[in-house]
C-alpha cells in the first residue's frame, strides 16, 4: 500500500531534496558551506519578506521560540501573550521557564485572538517589552490577523514576536510590511524539508532590544547567531546536510514564487473547506488558515479510530487532536510539497472511511465540491 | 577528483545510512517512530556503556552541553572546570552564560589536565556541585584520564559531566564503570551520521541533583527529555530522519562490537602516530587520543597553505587549528566510518604534499611506518 503524509509537520519532502540528503557529508566551515548558507539565508529572507537577517538554528521550532524569549526579555520583564491553543501554551511554557511576567490574553480552542483584545492589553500594559503571537495555531487550524497585530504593536515600544512555524511559506505573512519584529519558523512545515532546523528573523527594533538585554543563554543567544550569519557562518556545528537540502527546496519555492505559493495554498485550502462541508462535516476554526484544515469530529464518530482505519485501509496519515483535543478533531495539512491532486486523494480517503464506518455521507460529494472549488 | 573528509566532525557517513536519509519522511509521533527511537536509545546505551537513559536532542553537541549545565546547576552554584583547549573553553562560555561560580583548572594547549590537579581542586572546593571535563579535546588531540577523574569525583557529592562529543564510540569510555554522571556526545563524530543530534546520558546521582535544582530552561531541560524517553518519545519535534538513519549506523557499530571498535581506533591511531613521526613530524598532544591525530606544523612550513594544497591537489580535507591555533597544527580524524586503508591514503597525500612544498620528507617513510604498525 502507498502511504501518504498529511500531518501538519512533518510534511512531504520533494524527491530532489531527499536525494540531496543522500550525498556525502562535507565540512561545515568550508568556503562551499558558507556559500550554501549565504544562498539559503538570502532565499529565507525572500520567504519571510524581510530585508533583515534570518538566522538558521539546529533545533526544532520550539528552540527558535526559546531563542526569541531569552534573547529579548530580561528576567521578570513584562510580556503579553496572545494564546489560542496548544502553541500559544508553548509560548507560555517557555516564558514561565524564563521567569517572564506574562499577561495572557487567551481564547478557547477554535477561536482567534482579535486585534481589539490586543489593543486593550497594550493599553493596560504599556510597560510590556514584547508581544508573543501565533500565525497558524496548528492545534486548532486558526489563523491570526498578524497584520493588524503588527500595526498595534508598532505604535508601542514593545516588539512583536510571531510563531510562524507552521504557516510561514504557506500563508501570506509579510514580515517587514506588517511590522513583525521576530518571526520564528521551522524546516518541516511549508519549507519542504525534514525536521531539524529553525529559522528566526530579527528586525532592527528587536536587535536594539536584544543588545540592551543581558545574556541569559548560550546556544539560543540570537546575538551570537546574528554576528555569525553576517559572515554566512554559524556559532555551532549546524545540521549542514539539512541546510544543503534546504537550498534545493528553497529554489523550488522561489521558482514557484511567494505570491503564487500563497495563492496555491489559499485555493487548495478553500477547496478543502468546501469539500469538508459538502461531506456534512464542520470546520473547527472560526478563522481558518491556509496551512491546514481542522475538522470537528461529528458526534457519535470515534475520532481516533477513524484516523487509524483510514491509515490502515488507505495509507493516508492525518493528525489527531493533541492532548485534550484527542479524538475530537482531525487535522489535514495541505502545506508545502502537497498539491490539489494530493489533497483530493485525502478527501476521497476520508469519504470512503466515513462511509465504511456507517457515517451518513454522500460518497462523491466531497471530491465533487473540491473539484468545483478548484475549477471556480 | 575524489574528495575525502578527514575533519574531526563531520566525519564520513556509511552509504547505507546516507540512503536511509533519502527515504520519505514519516510522522514523528507514530508507533513506528517510537519503536525506532526505542531501538536507537537501547543501542546508544550500549555505546555509552550505561544502564541509565540516554536522551536524544535535536541540536549540536554544544546544545547537549548547555542542557547539562542548565539542568544540573543552580545560578551561582560552584563548579570545577578542567580545561585543556577550545572545548574546555566551550564549557567555560556556557557556565558563564548561566552564572555559574566556576573554578577553572586549565593547562596549555597540547597538555592534559591530570588527576592530581582534579584532586587538589576537589579538596579546595568541597562545595562544588559539578565537575566538567572533556574526553577528547579535539582542538589539541589530547585525551583525558576520565577513569581516574571518575574515581575522584565519585567520592564527593559533585557530579562528573564529560564532553564526549568527539571521542565517544571511538575511544574507550565506560560511563557506568567509570562513574561518569553525564556524558554528552554528538551524531557527527564516531556515530557515523551527519550533524544535528546530541546524546546525553544521565546517572541516578545526576538525576537526583536535577530534581533538586530549579528549572532554568525549556528546550534543554533534561528532565523533560528524560520523562519522554521513558516512553520512547521526545518533548519537541525531533530530527526524525536523522534518528532513523542513526539506527542504521548504530547497527553497524553494534555489529562490529564496542570493544572491537575501540581496538580498531586504537590500532589505526597508533599507526597514524607512527607514520607522522616517521615523516619527521611531531605530535602536538602530550596524551594523544584515538579519535584524531594532531600534528605540529614544522617551523618554516605554511600550515594553512599546506592543507589547502593537499585538498586542491589530492582531495584530502584535514582540519586546520582553530582560532589562535590556525596554521600551527594539522588535525587528522580517524574516527567513525574510516578504516586503516582510508587513513593510509591520508598519510600518502600528506607525504606527497609536504614533498612537493620542499619539506624534507622521505617519500614512503610514512606509509611504510603505518603499514608496519598495522601488521604488528
Amino acid at each position: 500500500m502507498k502511504t501518504r503524509l498529511f500531518t501538519p509537520g512533518p510534511t512531504p519532502v520533494p524527491e530532489e531534496t531527499l536525494l540531496e540528503l543522500a550525498k556525502p557529508v562535507g565540512y561545515h566551515r568550508s568556503a562551499e558551506a558558507k556559500a550554501i548558507l549565504k544562498e539559503v539565508s538570502e532565499l529565507l529572507k525572500e520567504v519571510f519578506r524581510t530585508a533583515n537577517p534570518v538566522v538558521t538554528l539546529t533545533s526544532s521550532g520550539t528552540g527558535g521560540m526559546e531563542a526569541a524569549v531569552t534573547s529579548l526579555l530580561a528576567a521578570n520583564e513584562k510580556a503579553i501573550l496572545l494564546s489560542a491553543g496548544r502553541w500559544g501554551e508553548r509560548w507560555k511554557g517557555i516564558l514561565k521557564a524564563h521567569a517572564a511576567n506574562t499577561h495572557i490574553v487567551s481564547v478557547p480552542y477554535g477561536k482567534a485572538v482579535t486585534p481589539e483584545m490586543l489593543a486593550t492589553a497594550l493599553k493596560e500594559h504599556p510597560d510590556a517589552g514584547a508581544v508573543f503571537a501565533t500565525l497558524s495555531e496548528t492545534s486548532t487550524g486558526v489563523g491570526h490577523d498578524i497584520q493588524a497585530f503588527g500595526k498595534l504593536v508598532a505604535a508601542t515600544p514593545a516588539v512583536l514576536v510571531v510563531d510562524g512555524i507552521s504557516g510561514l511559506g504557506a500563508m501570506e505573512c509579510r514580515t517587514d510590511e506588517w511590522n513583525i519584529d521576530v518571526v520564528v519558523s521551522g524546516s518541516q512545515k511549508a519549507f519542504m524539508l525534514p525536521p531539524g532546523l529553525a529559522y528566526v528573523s530579527v528586525s532592527e527594533k528587536a536587535k536594539k532590544k536584544m543588545d540592551a538585554t543581558s545574556v541569559r543563554g548560550f546556544y539560543f543567544d540570537l546575538r551570537r547567531s546574528l554576528a555569525k550569519i553576517a559572515e554566512s557562518d554559524t556559532p555551532f556545528t549546524p545540521a549542514n546536510t539539512l541546510i544543503k537540502a534546504q537550498l534545493v527546496s528553497l529554489k523550488r519555492m522561489k521558482a514557484e514564487g511567494m505570491e503564487a505559493l500563497w495563492a496555491r495554498h489559499a485555493k487548495v485550502a478553500a477547496a478543502t473547506r468546501a469539500a469538508v462541508q459538502a461531506m456534512g462535516l464542520e470546520l473547527f476554526a472560526e478563522r481558518p488558515n491556509n496551512a491546514l484544515t481542522v475538522i470537528h469530529v461529528p458526534s457519535g464518530v470515534d475520532g481516533s479510530g477513524t484516523l487509524k482505519a483510514m491509515e490502515k485501509t488507505h495509507g493516508y496519515k492525518l493528525a489527531d487532536g493533541q492532548d485534550d483535543m484527542k479524538g475530537k478533531i482531525w487535522r489535514l495539512s495541505h502545506m508545502g510539497y502537497v498539491d490539489a491532486f494530493d489533497v483530493l486523494g485525502a478527501i476521497a480517503a476520508l469519504e470512503l472511511t466515513l462511509s465504511a464506518t456507517g457515517f451518513k455521507v454522500t460518497v462523491g460529494a466531497g471530491v465533487a465540491a473540491f473539484q468545483k472549488a478548484m475549477a471556480g
